[in-house]
């Protein structure tokens, strides 16, 4: 059994992206990390916890498991605009998992390195963990910056407004689907979508001042919909031909399951946004300048609840009603 | 099988200790919570788990999860002498281990008053949070401010400096040890050290400017006084015979056992504090203010290692030798 401070040192700590502007006064090794906020910005924190065979496959790949539980943590960063700067992990682990010492140095390398990666990835210093001794679970504290008052929220979207998505849908479930059939090449795009999802930090930054409202999608779309309409007290009318399918998923599903999981299947981790009809063409301007698509899907209503669902295929999705939060 | 945004939304936000000057400008209910830091601070931050059975027991009544769990944390602010502002909680729940929906709502309304309780004695706002399912697991992170520069760290002791600590030692491990006896009456002073320690923020406030170093006694004071001196490169000399014991220890586990408590028991999350020996008499004047005691147990020396320890005893506390971190 190897101890909870070697393993924390060796893996977790420190973080390759240290660097002198990190912000980092005090790293990990005393009983708090001390951090330097910047002056005139507000942080934005987020807590989200990864628990195997609930939110991940327990033989999903160390790497997919480091790499996927912060990218959820920072997805909602992203849906912020806010800048990522700094995280925290709380790892439980259950070494009888492994079957020897050397397998827990193995799994933790590759854990670490998926971690560390996409930190790398978005300039965000690891600053402090926990270690403890239980049912794999990953607990992720991200903590990023934006200019005060300036963070997108889920409560400005208004009538008239029109509702885009990045990226591409129904990727998340359509990864599980196929790693439930026994899919195991990660270079599988859908795979890719459902094991290693980009938190799109970059274009929530873009969007700050132009997007009136945002979240990021993962819990499904007509969900998280649901969310911004009830916070911005709008409705939404979808054109469900419009909907952005990620590459492979109608192949891989079938053209109607496909929808649906664009529609419902969540763990897509893109941004769904509300802006004016004026706003998008610059939007999208922005966005394509680090390759994302900014698809315009719908727009907000007066009238509550979704049109543009078909009819045949709503009671499918009851449980996204307006009784429903 | 109650909905987890229900959970949330009925026991854990809220928190009774929102305030207008409580620095949250967007709490929970959206992809992050917004905080606004004071100008001139460093931020403080810690996360901690606590994981049923392994650092409480299953069966410890639910306002006492709540608390320790949050007490637990909030002392590694102590330990800094940070001012707590904000804690995220990231809880994970079993339902399956309560007999009905009423059970549920029962054990979560009492750790939620656990929780928020601590909360409002520490003026800290819950700002956002988790649920998700999966063995009995409470993830805390706490946020809390020091003035630029100020903060208590690990690494200052020097030869010559007293050691000293807050309170009594020996409650923490006294109390598990009654507890695992069957002993289930809360009021005992034991049980109270074990199951709701109180985190010493305020004296860790008072200690700013007096205290060379410091740490929360959390493994036991020598593991955490190890901690001490390897980051200060320093030794100690200890007086045992100084050791404040926590009230009734010694009629429950007789005179060995309580020193022997006392010194690896850990769980008492007390302050271990070194101060320059003119320092010592303001110390325990500002902390007598709250009616808390600051103990000299011996001090900090140029030759590496622990003095005093006797040496018959020595034997039980080989795992905190010079070769464990």
């Amino acid at each position: 059994m190897l101890a909870e401070f070697d393993l924390i040192r060796r893996y977790l700590m420190p973080s390759p992206t240290r660097h002198a502007a990190d912000g980092v006064a005090l790293g990990s090794g005393d009983d708090a990390a001390l951090l330097v906020p910047q002056a005139g910005h507000q942080l934005a924190v987020s807590v989200d916890t990864s628990v195997v065979d609930v939110h991940f496959p327990g033989d999903a790949p160390a790497f997919a498991v480091g790499h996927r539980a912060l990218a959820v943590a920072l997805s909602d960063l992203a849906a912020m605009g806010a800048k990522s700067r700094w995280c925290f992990m709380a790892l439980t682990l259950d070494q009888r998992r492994f079957a020897d010492d050397a397998a827990t140095h193995a799994w933790m390398e590759g854990f670490g390195q998926g971690f560390h990666t996409l930190c790398q990835r978005h300039a965000t210093t690891l600053a402090g963990g926990d270690v403890t001794s239980g049912a794999l679970t990953v607990g992720v504290t991200v903590m990023g910056e934006t200019p005060q008052g300036q963070a997108l929220r889920r409560d400005g979207a208004r009538p008239g407004d029109v509702i885009a998505v990045t990226g591409e849908l129904g990727g998340g479930a359509g990864g599980l689907a196929l790693w439930q059939r026994g899919e195991r090449h990660l270079e599988h795009p859908l795979l890719q979508r459902y094991l290693l999802p980009e938190p799109r930090l970059a274009a929530g930054e873009a969007l700050l001042g132009l997007a009136s409202a945002a979240i990021d999608i993962s819990d499904g779309l007509l969900a998280d919909l649901g969310h911004v309409r009830h916070a911005s007290s709008v409705g939404a009318v979808l054109d469900i031909e419009a909907l952005p399918l990620a590459q492979g998923l109608e192949e891989a599903l079938g053209g109607e399951a496909a929808r649906q999981a664009a529609l419902s299947g969540g763990d897509d981790y893109e941004l769904l946004v509300t802006l004016a009809p004026e706003k998008v063409e610059e939007a999208q301007q922005r966005l394509s300048g680090f390759g994302l698509g900014l698809t315009v899907i719908g727009h907000c209503s007066e009238t509550p609840g979704v049109q543009g669902i078909p009819s045949g295929g709503r009671a499918g999705w009851q449980h996204f009603n307006e009784g429903t939060p």
